[in-house]
């Protein structure tokens, strides 16, 4: 297809195609003559893909740049160029940096914390930024007596399945590693909201079935 | 306990147990004398709650009072007055106002996942906020192409396990109600944090499985 095409079909502007093609994120057309370029549904599946990192995920041009990179780099595998989508996209977390004591106490609960999911078989690199996520959020919810480790392990459990039942579709090995990129951007994000309302309604069901003696 | 002792064990101070009495937050003590009042147990379980509204709940203090007004209130069953302090946590999702084909679209959404939730047999009342919430969410996501009715039937199915799972404990109808709000305000905000780090770990995990061929 031609230019105006792609740009018809993607919803991006020409002028955002081409400033795409020329920063190096969007590669170059099939050249058929000096002002004519052949594009195919792989430019298609990218600009997607573009467009979520900039925008539903927040990424800068230069973080987009790098994790396009990565998923063309030839040195890592399919899990590590789909793991550089999600490690980019925020929220991130930073380890305390002004107070020995509680430094301390964050390497030690993120160490415990690996070691415990690394003990049930979860298979991550322990520089996921997550790890730290979790290891803030456990820390706050320490604080206020909430949150012991045989809680926080059935927990686990039970999110290791809610995540596998939504992440299987999403990042098949058969699904072209594009459009499995930007699912992953979309639905990690957006999704988050949805379970978060989905988890508070149940929450009221849970409550309502325990006061009817269920 | 005098007052003294309440406060070392609640950790909150004079000052402020002398504000909330004053307020009506916290039930007056047992006179003892003129100068001299008792204290129980449920002065300092019902501080603790007063604490999570504030400061993990980010209430305000009027809006802390309606909560526990509507705790002792015999005309509600315990569901809905856990269900008050769920009702009263952000964020808080609105209704688009301005555009009246926003507003037919955000309606029908929210119908449908009403219905959608009840025909699943869920049990909770139309007016919890967290309907909004996930009604905005949805929205968002089918904007993207995702979140499908068949997909998000499958999901609510999963997070409902999860919540059971995670409820049960904090809310069980033996719970003295001071401490089951407390939990119910801890919980409910605090460990969503937690549930979103394990999530993305997990898609982790999912991701190098699917890959090696599990």
């Amino acid at each position: 297809m031609r230019l105006s095409e792609l740009s018809e079909r993607s919803g991006v502007s020409v002028y955002s195609i081409k400033f795409y093609l020329r920063e190096g994120l969007l590669p170059p057309g099939e050249r058929k003559s000096a002002r004519l370029s052949e594009y195919g549904e792989h430019h298609l599946r990218r600009l997607r893909l573009i467009r979520a990192m900039l925008t539903v995920g927040g990424l800068t041009l230069t973080q987009a740049r790098d994790v396009l990179a990565v998923s063309e780099d030839p040195a890592f595998g399919r899990p590590e160029r789909i793991g550089a989508a999600q490690y980019m996209l925020p929220p991130h977390t930073r380890r305390p940096d002004d107070d020995e004591v509680a430094r301390h106490e964050w390497d030690r609960t993120r160490s415990q914390l690996a070691e415990m999911l690394h003990g049930l078989d979860w298979r991550f690199d322990d520089s996921n930024p997550s790890l730290d996520a979790l290891t803030e959020a456990v820390l706050t919810l320490r604080s206020l007596g909430y949150g012991d480790a045989e809680q926080l392990r059935g927990y686990a459990e039970l999110v290791r399945r809610l995540a596998a039942a939504e992440y299987g579709g999403t990042i098949h090995p058969h699904t072209d590693l594009d459009k499995a990129m930007e699912g992953v951007i979309v639905y990690t994000l957006l999704a988050e909201p949805v379970l978060l309302a989905l988890r508070r309604l149940a929450h009221e069901d849970t409550a309502r079935r325990l006061h009817d003696g269920e």
